[in-house]
């Protein structure tokens, strides 16, 4: 997502040599148009299932203009990672860096959130990197190390939060909390994943308790693991 | 998978009537086939993006003999998660109800072999039910219900193995097996799926080590939830 609020299915038609201001802010729109477009139905249906005709038609925008966006559905891909991520990390933020609340509080705020925001779609859209993810194996090399990518800068925000908690002594000092992020993006995709299979906010609560549970043990070092 | 271990791609030709006892063992042949290539591929590829073409391509079916073994892709995706699940909850009970094992360590044990699948497949291959989850956008709405009871079913042997863990004091009274089993497997899709993302263990090492963190602990009452 970018920063208009006004995208438009209207482009100007294309002249050779460098688009007068005009035409340049048109494709800024068509481009916006189409990245929302796209985000919207890849976090319901995923990049696979989806052809580029079905994007264009939802955002009433002609192929030719679609070229002159992006160079390949590889490109756009990419583009609507790169958008999600920015987004997501934009709502992260603005749960888990609220200064006016208490660090673990905002955690809980940040679920709160987004189990609303799956029952306000109807628990159809998930989240776009989870989906992607699971289609790995049919989907542009290049798209796995970016998707990656977003996870670790998503796991770094949490972890941000929980070292706040830490000092604030919500969690024991004991936890590694980089670990604890890991675990949580880990996890949080299958609740995600499963929220939708039920159509339930419940995955979404079971396992934000299990995890809050973890977090008031005294940390790694107490446990086995196979 | 069924029991026979022998697949074959030769189909006899198709008669009117009550097919005689060949027929009829080939044609089973040609299920299994055409079920276990179809576990494979999904497993790896997701259901939307592949063609009923590429998988008679794989298995060396023709489309006659597919459509006399199944009424339909729909028809043939059911059989496929019942066959899936049905392999996977033998594979869970040889390690969960191995009673020469403590009850916890045969839960480490099914983990250690998840990894070592994971690996020999390169992590290319997922779960079948974690991925007909994700794509659910796009799924024939009959493949829903029957997902949610796989997932179910193999809580059920899960926290069976937990009850015998807290029966043997391993675990703490305080703990709600069937919610840890469910905490389980909601987390343990995700993990599956971030391990094929880094191709790596990591992820359901990690996992893995704060679900027996949690295991640790007294028990659900004491945590805090959003």
């Amino acid at each position: 997502m970018t920063d208009t609020n006004t995208p438009s299915s209207q482009v100007a038609p294309r002249r050779r040599g460098r688009p007068p201001r005009r035409a340049e802010a048109a494709q800024t729109d068509t481009r916006t148009l189409l990245i929302r477009t796209g985000v919207a139905v890849l976090t319901q249906k995923g990049y696979s299932a989806v052809g580029l005709d079905e994007i264009l038609r939802l955002a009433q925008v002609p192929k030719g203009s679609f070229y002159h966006c992006f160079a390949s559905k590889e490109a756009f891909g990419q583009a609507l990672i790169a958008a999600y991520a920015d987004y997501f990390a934009r709502k992260l933020d603005r749960w888990l860096l609220d200064e006016t609340t208490a660090p673990l509080q905002r955690l809980r705020n940040f679920i709160a959130d987004a189990m609303q925001g799956m029952a306000r779609h109807d628990f159809a859209r998930g989240c776009l990197v989870g989906n992607l993810g699971q289609e790995l194996g049919t989907l542009p090399e290049s798209f796995r190390a970016r998707l990656e990518d977003v996870l670790l800068d998503w796991q770094a925000r949490t972890a941000t939060c929980l070292r706040a908690a830490q000092q604030a002594g919500e969690i024991a000092a004991g936890h590694d909390c980089a670990e604890l992020a890991q675990f949580f993006w880990i996890g949080w995709e299958g609740a995600v994943l499963r929220a939708k299979l039920q159509r339930s906010v419940l995955p979404l609560q079971v396992y934000a308790q299990g995890f809050f549970q973890l977090l008031q043990t005294g940390g790694a070092a107490s446990a086995n693991c196979p």
